[in-house]
C-alpha cells in the first residue's frame, strides 16, 4: 500500500524551492555546510565511483600486506640477517599506513561526510536536536511518564514555526491556487477505509523476537544490518558491498518471503537479545477504535487526510460549478501505529498532514501554469534506476515530462511547487463509487451530440438455457463481460465457423458457443455527454518533516566574541521565525525601559510578535539566547531618541529613530524590504559596547 | 467528571463580546431578532413569572369552564327555556375563547418565541442549517456512506471561517497575552488519563432498550420527556410544571439512582420502540485504542487538550524563567464518544478545542489587568440558584467577585475575555505529580530566609510495635497523616490524660494511644523558599460551538427586490468572512473582463481573498449568491476608469477609481477604516441597473 506514493525522493544535498522560502538566504557560508546535511528519509544508496575505487584499493592493499607478511615470516624462519628483515618490515609498515589512510577515506565516504570535511553528520544532527529540545522547539510527549516512542510535542517556539509554515502553505496553495479546503474528522468508520484498501493493505512487515515477543520492522532490521556492515566492515569485497547496496536500494519492494529469506541468509537476530526472529508478517498500521456506545461499529484514526476529500467529491464538484480541473486541500492530523518509530520528527505515530487532491480529466492532464515550472531543475531518481541500483540525476521538469519520467504536466507543475507527489489515477474515486453506490464521476457536456459506436452483446438466453442448463447464468455473465476485442474476435469466428471455444472463468473450463446463442454488433448512438471518473494528482506534505528539514537547514554554529564557546543560531527567514523581534534596553535604566515599552506597544499595534527583555543580563548573552531561537531582528535601546536594529546573521546594526523603528521592522519582516534595502537607507551603527 | 467545568452558561439572548467581534454590527435590525435565537447548550429553564401566571390563569379558566359546563347541563336536564340556556352557552363559549387565547400565549412562551413575535425558533434554525449545508459551510461526514452521528466536515467556506476564527483566537490570546503555546498528540497513553481521572470518571449515564439493546443517554430521555410535557400539556397544574422545571434545572447533578428513579416514576420508555429501559449505568466517553504493535499498551484519543499542558508544566515553568503567573495554550482536536450525539455542531464526537491553562500562585489570584474588565456586565447563573430553580441575573464582574460568585480576579479577567471557564485548582498537577513521581511544583524564593513553625509528629515505633504488633504500620501511617489541628488536640489530650482515643481508618476502628507512643511538637525552622502546587484557571473554547453560534447570530433573511422570494444573508464581519470581496463585470464584455482581472491581481497582491465571477448571470443573482456566503464587499466593473464597491448589508454603493479600489477594500477589511468612513469620502453610486 505504501507504494501508492511515487518515489521522487529528495537526496541529501537538495533543497526544494519551498523550503528555501523559509530560510534567510543572504549568507553564503551555508552553501558549503548544506551539502553535508541529510534531511531526506530515503537516502541515496547507489555505490558511487569514489567509494567503489576506495574499496578496491583497500582490498588490494590488504592482499599486498598479507603477501608482505608472509615474506617477513619466511625470512625470519630461514634465519635471514636482521638488517635485511628490518627493511622488509619497514615496507610492510608503509603498506599498513597506506591501508589506514585508505580506510579513513572510505570511512568518511560511507558515513556520508566526505573525506575533505571535518563536520560529522551525526554530531551535527545531535547538536541540532539538543538545541531544539533544550529550547522546547519540540520535546518527547508525556516525558514525565518516560514518553511514548513516536509521539512528540511542539513547545512554544516550535508551535509558532508550525503555525507560520501552515499559514504560508494555506496562502501558497489554497488561496493562490483557489483550492477548496475541507476539514474532516480523524475518526473514520471502517467502511470508508475498507473501500480505500487501507483495512486490507495498509501494512508493514513485522518480525517478533521468538522468545520475548518484542516486535521489529523487518525491513529496518535488514537495512540496519546492511548499513552497519558497509560502514564497519571496510575490508569486505567490493562485490559483497555492491550486493548489500543493492538490497538497500530495493528494500521497499521486497515481499515478506524475500525479506524473510534475506534475514535468514544474513543470520540477523533480535537486536536487544540476539534471539532468533519469526518470519515476517503484515501488521496493519492503523489505530483501531470503536464508534458509539454499542461496540458494534469499528472505526480507525485516519492514516491520511485524502479519503475525507474523496468521499466529498460529489459535493465539491458541484461547489466548483461542475467543472474540472479543480483541487481540494486538507490540513489535519493523521495517525500511523508504526511498529518501531525512530528518527525523531521524521517517522512518528501522529503527524500533521497537508494534502492536495487535484482532480483532472484523465484525457487531458495539461496544466495552464506548466510553462512556469518547465525549466526548473530537480534531482530525480526514477524507479527503474532505483531498482537497478543507480544514482539520482538532475533533470529539468520539461525534459522529464517529455521523456516520460514525470507522467504529465499537472504532476510536473506540482513537483515545481511541492514535494512528495502521487498520481493516484482514478483508484480512490472508483473504490468509493463501488462501495457506497454513489457515482463519484464528472460530466463533459458536448456542445452538440456526438455519434459514437457502441459494442452491443446480446446473449440469447433461450438457446443458452437449452445448452448449459444450470450453468446458463455464468455463461451469460462471461459473455457480457467481454471487452471489445474479445467480442469482435468471437463474432468473426462465429461468422466463419459457426461456433467458437469460450473460456468461462467462473466454471473453470471452456464451453462451445454456437452462432445462435449470442448476437454481437456495433451500433451507432448519439451521445450528449461523456461521463468519466476523474484522475487524481496528490501532492502530500508531512508538515513535521518539512519543519524538521527547515530546522536542520537553518542551524549553524559560530564562535562567541571571546572565542571561548560555540553559539547556536537558527537562520529562519522572518516569514517562519517564531518571534520576529526583540526589544532590549542596553542597560537597566528607567528611561530606556520606558522607551522599550513604547516600542513594544507600537510593535503590537503593527502586529509583530516580539519579546521584551529588561533583565540586567549582558547584551551579548541576550543576543545569543535569541539567536538560538532564530529571532531575526533585535532592537537595542541605548538612547531616548534613536535606537539600533541588529540583524541576526550578519550582526550588522543600523540606527533608527524611536518613532520609525516599528515601521522599519514591519517592512523587513513583511518582506516589503530586505535588510540590504534598509542598510542602504539608515546609518550603520558600530559601537563596541552595544555588540557582544 | 463533567462537573469539573464551572456552570457559567450563556442564556439565549446573551452575546459575548468575543462573538460580537465576528459580526458586522452596523445594522440595528438584528437586535430584535437575536432575542429569539438560542445558541447555548444549557437552556435556562427557570419558571419565569409570565409563564407561571399564564399557567395559573389557564387552570382557573379551565375550572370556570367546567363549572359553566355543569350549569349548562343542569339547565338542560331541568328543562329550562332555550333563550335562557343560549345566554349561558354564550358565556361558556366566551370562556373557551379566553382559554384558547391564554393557551396560545402560553404555547408561545414555552416554545421560547415570545407571544409578540411571529418568528419561530425551530424554523429559523432550520433555515440556518439548510443554508449552511447547501453552501457547504458544513456537511455530515461520510455522507455517501449514510454518515456517522456526531461527525461533521467543514466545507470550503466553513474552513475559511474556522481558520479566521483560530487566527483571531491566537492573536487575541496567545500573542496579545504572551501565552506559551504547545501542540501535543491526540493519542494518549492510559497512564496519563488514569492519573487525571478520565479513565475512571469521564462517563455519562446510559440506558439500554431492554429488547433491542439500543443505547440512550439517560439524562437526555428525562430532559426530552420533561420539555415535551411542558410544551404540549398546557393544562398541567402549575405545581406539576414547577416540578418538571426543577428536574430540568438539576438534571446535571442527578446520580444514576436518582435518574433511574425518575425514569421509572414518569414511565419513560425507549423512544423508538416503547420497550422498557435498563437502569442507568456509566459509559466511558473516551475512544480507546492500542499503541504500538504488541497490543499491550492501551491508549485513548484525548478527551481534552488540557492534559498535554499539565504533563509539560515543569518544562513550561522553566521556559518562563521559573516565574508565575503564566498561561499555556493549546489548539487541537478532542474526542468524546458521545452516546447519542445531536444538535449539529453543538454536541459532536470530535471537535477542535482551544484551551488555556493559566497557572497562578494559589495565595495570590489577583490579575494585573483585572480593572479592565471589572465593570463589564454578564448574565450569571450561580450554582445555588440553578439548583433551587431560579433564573439567571445580569451582574457586573466586579460585584460578582466581591460577592464570591466569581471566585477570584484571574477567573473574572478571563470571563471578561472568554466563555466557559473552570477553576481546576491544583487537581491535575497534584494527580500527575503523584502518578509520575515528578514534582510539578513552583518555587517562591524568599529575599531573606523566613522563620516558620512546622508541625513535627514522631511516632515511637518501639512502643507502638509492642502495643499493636502487626497493625503497627497502619497506626504509624495514620499518626503521621494527622493535620495540624488533630495533632495539637491529641497533644493536649495526651498531656492532660496520658492517653487518647484515635480512629485508624485502615483498621476500621479506634485504638488507644499512650503518651510514650508519639511525640508531637512545633519546631521553628528557617526556610529559604516556599514550594507549592500552582492553581489552574482554565478558559476552554469549543471552536465548533463558537462558529455555530456565529452562524446563527449572523443569519438573516430579506426580501428580493421583486419581493417574490426571501434571500439569505450572513452578516459576517470582514475579520471572519470566508471571502472578503467579489469582482463582477456588470455585463459580459472584454474590456470589463480585463479590468476585473487587473483588480483581481491587485487584490491578490494586497493579500485579500476574493472571487471573480465573469459569468453572464444577472448582477442581482451574483450579489444574492455571495450575500449567502457572507462576502462583505462586491466590486462591480461598469466602466474602465472607475468601479463601484457595494456593502453587503446596507447595499450602499460608492464609486472608486480602478487604481484605488484594492487599497480601499484593504482598508475596510483590515479594519483600518469602517464603511461609514469610506462612505463619507467617496461619491455614492445609485444606478438602478447596477443593483438588483
Amino acid at each position: 500500500m505504501r507504494s501508492f506514493y511515487a518515489l521522487i525522493s529528495s537526496p541529501n544535498s537538495y533543497r526544494h524551492p519551498l523550503v528555501s522560502r523559509f530560510l534567510s538566504l543572504r549568507f553564503s557560508h551555508f552553501s558549503s555546510l548544506k551539502i553535508q546535511q541529510s534531511t531526506a528519509t530515503h537516502t541515496i544508496t547507489s555505490m558511487d565511483a569514489a567509494e567503489e575505487s576506495l574499496r578496491r584499493a583497500l582490498a588490494e592493499k590488504q592482499s599486498r600486506i598479507e603477501a608482505q607478511g608472509n615474506v617477513v615470516r619466511e625470512l625470519k624462519s630461514s634465519g635471514t640477517a636482521k638488517p635485511e628483515i628490518a627493511a622488509v618490515v619497514e615496507a610492510l609498515n608503509a603498506l599498513k599506513l597506506e591501508k589506514a589512510s585508505i580506510e579513513s577515506q572510505l570511512q568518511a565516504v560511507v558515513s556520508g561526510t566526505g573525506a575533505s570535511s571535518s563536520v560529522n553528520r551525526d554530531s551535527f544532527r545531535q547538536a541540532v536536536v539538543n538545541t531544539l529540545e533544550r529550547r522546547l522547539f519540540y520535546i518527547p510527549s508525556f516525558k514525565i511518564y518516560r514518553g511514548v516512542a513516536g509521539l512528540y510535542d511542539y513547545g512554544p517556539p516550535g508551535c509558532a514555526v508550525k503555525s507560520n509554515v501552515l499559514a504560508f502553505w494555506r496562502q501558497h496553495f489554497v488561496l493562490e491556487e483557489n483550492m477548496l479546503e475541507v476539514d474532516c474528522p480523524c475518526v473514520t468508520p471502517e467502511i470508508v477505509l475498507k473501500a480505500s484498501g487501507h483495512v486490507d493493505k495498509f501494512t508493514d512487515l513485522m518480525v517478533k523476537d521468538e522468545k520475548t515477543g518484542t516486535c521489529y520492522r523487518a525491513d529496518h532490521l535488514l537495512k540496519d544490518f546492511c548499513k552497519e556492515k558497509l560502514e564497519k566492515d571496510l575490508s569486505m569485497p567490493a562485490e559483497k558491498a555492491a550486493e548489500l547496496k543493492h538490497v538497500l536500494a530495493v528494500l521497499d519492494d521486497l515481499s515478506a518471503e524475500e525479506l524473510g529469506a534475506k534475514i535468514k541468509e544474513y543470520g540477523i537476530t533480535a537486536p536487544d537479545t540476539k534471539n532468533p526472529l519469526s518470519d515476517p508478517y503484515p501488521f496493519n498500521l492503523m489505530f483501531q477504535t470503536s464508534i458509539g456506545p454499542s461496540g458494534l461499529s469499528p472505526g480507525y484514526m485516519r492514516p491520511e487526510t485524502a479519503q475525507g476529500i474523496f468521499v466529498n467529491f460529489k459535493d465539491l464538484y458541484y461547489y466548483n460549478g461542475n467543472k474540472l480541473p479543480f483541487a481540494a486541500a486538507q490540513i489535519g492530523q493523521a495517525f500511523r501505529n508504526e511498529i518501531s518509530p525512530r528518527q525523531g520528527l521524521l517517522r512518528v505515530r501522529e503527524f500533521t498532514l497537508a494534502e492536495i487532491e487535484h482532480f483532472v480529466d484523465p484525457e487531458d492532464k495539461s496544466h495552464p501554469k506548466y510553462s512556469e515550472v518547465a525549466n526548473l531543475e530537480f534531482l530525480m531518481f526514477p524507479r527503474e534506476e532505483q531498482v537497478s541500483g543507480q544514482s539520482a540525476k538532475r533533470l529539468p521538469l520539461g525534459g522529464a515530462v517529455s521523456r516520460g519520467i514525470v507522467n504529465n504536466e499537472t504532476l510536473a507543475y506540482f513537483i515545481g511547487r511541492c514535494v512528495g507527489i502521487a498520481d493516484r489515477s482514478a483508484y480512490d474515486l472508483r473504490a468509493h463509487t463501488e462501495k457506497s453506490g454513489v457515482p463519484l464521476v464528472a460530466h463533459e457536456k458536448f456542445s452538440e451530440p456526438r455519434e459514437v459506436e457502441k459494442l452491443v452483446i446480446a446473449p440469447v438466453k433461450k438457446e443458452l438455457g437449452l445448452a448449459f442448463k444450470g450453468n446458463q447464468k455464468m455463461v451469460v455473465e462471461a459473455l457480457e463481460a467481454m471487452d471489445e476485442k474479445e467480442a469482435m474476435d468471437m463474432k468473426a469466428t462465429l461468422e466463419a465457423k459457426g461456433e467458437a471455444e469460450f473460456h468461462v472463468c467462473t466454471l473453470g473450463k471452456a464451453v462451445t458457443i454456437k452462432k445462435n446463442m449470442v448476437m454481437i454488433s456495433k451500433e451507432k448512438k448519439k451521445e450528449h455527454q461523456r461521463v468519466f471518473t476523474p484522475s487524481v494528482i496528490e501532492p502530500s506534505f508531512g508538515i513535521g518533516r518539512i519543519i524538521y528539514c527547515l530546522f536542520e537547514h537553518s542551524f549553524y554554529m559560530r564562535p562567541s566574541k571571546a572565542g571561548d564557546e560555540q553559539l547556536n543560531v537558527f537562520c529562519f527567514s522572518p516569514l517562519v521565525a517564531p518571534i520576529k523581534c526583540t526589544v532590549f534596553p542596553l542597560v537597566q535604566n528607567q528611561q530606556y525601559e520606558e522607551v522599550s515599552r513604547l516600542i513594544s506597544r507600537s510593535l503590537t499595534a503593527a502586529g509583530i510578535s516580539h519579546k521584551i527583555d529588561i533583565t540586567g543580563t549582558s547584551i551579548g548573552k541576550r543576543y545569543a539566547r535569541t539567536d538560538e531561537l532564530g529571532v531575526p531582528f533585535a532592537i537595542t535601546v541605548d538612547s531616548t531618541s534613536s535606537v539600533t536594529i541588529r540583524e541576526r546573521d550578519s550582526k550588522d546594526q543600523i540606527r533608527v529613530s524611536v518613532e520609525k523603528v516599528a515601521s522599519v521592522v514591519k517592512e523587513v519582516t513583511d518582506g516589503q524590504s530586505t535588510w540590504t534595502d534598509v542598510w542602504e537607507i539608515y546609518p550603520p551603527h558600530s559601537s563596541v559596547s552595544a555588540d557582544e
